[in-house]
């Protein structure tokens, strides 16, 4: 058990849309911690789900469309989805969210 | 209520401890994001909570002790806390982690 706590990387990269790929890092069934990494003008479309997210820009430029406002966030900074919001992103230039959601998003583990 | 869900980095750095400052970001009740710095050879010292944890290593390199295990891990890794295990942090070099709590960190908020 101790040894699955520290996830040092080792997960796959999986391709989930044109120029977005996603990592799943830590999690149990109440929370998980996924990368996503954006190419330039890739998009996180518009989407809702019933777990609350919240994300960290870890590097690049997003327009971020949270429930019809859009804003341009840059590394640093974040953003906060309450449950069945309509959220998405685009990438402005290449970059890596931080997303978490709470609970586990099990649609991404089958 | 929708301009709250952007919080671009206007949060204040609290100084939490030496070498160590803290910026709570998105959060509710249920799921909390926060920014911990670190300068070479700051503590985050052995503790725990009832609140599951997930942490991402945004920058740096940090031996993470959690259950009486230790690893380093580096910028991309991640580890998972369980609620009520036992963890700290020590950075061998400078940076920063996203910690996540599920529920939110209440006592922060004081």
């Amino acid at each position: 058990m101790k040894s699955e706590a520290f996830i040092s990387g080792s997960g796959d990269w999986q391709t989930v849309g044109p120029g977005v790929t996603r990592k799943i890092l830590g999690y149990d069934s109440e929370l998980m911690l996924v990368c996503a990494k954006f190419e330039r003008g890739a998009v996180g479309s518009l989407h809702h789900h019933p777990h609350r997210q919240v994300t960290y820009v870890a590097s690049g430029r997003f327009e971020v469309e949270i429930d019809g406002a859009k804003q341009t966030l840059e590394t640093g900074d974040s953003f906060f989805v309450a449950p069945d919001l309509v959220h998405g992103a685009v990438a402005l230039e290449p970059g890596m969210l931080v997303d978490v959601f709470a609970p586990a998003r099990e649609d991404f583990l089958k």
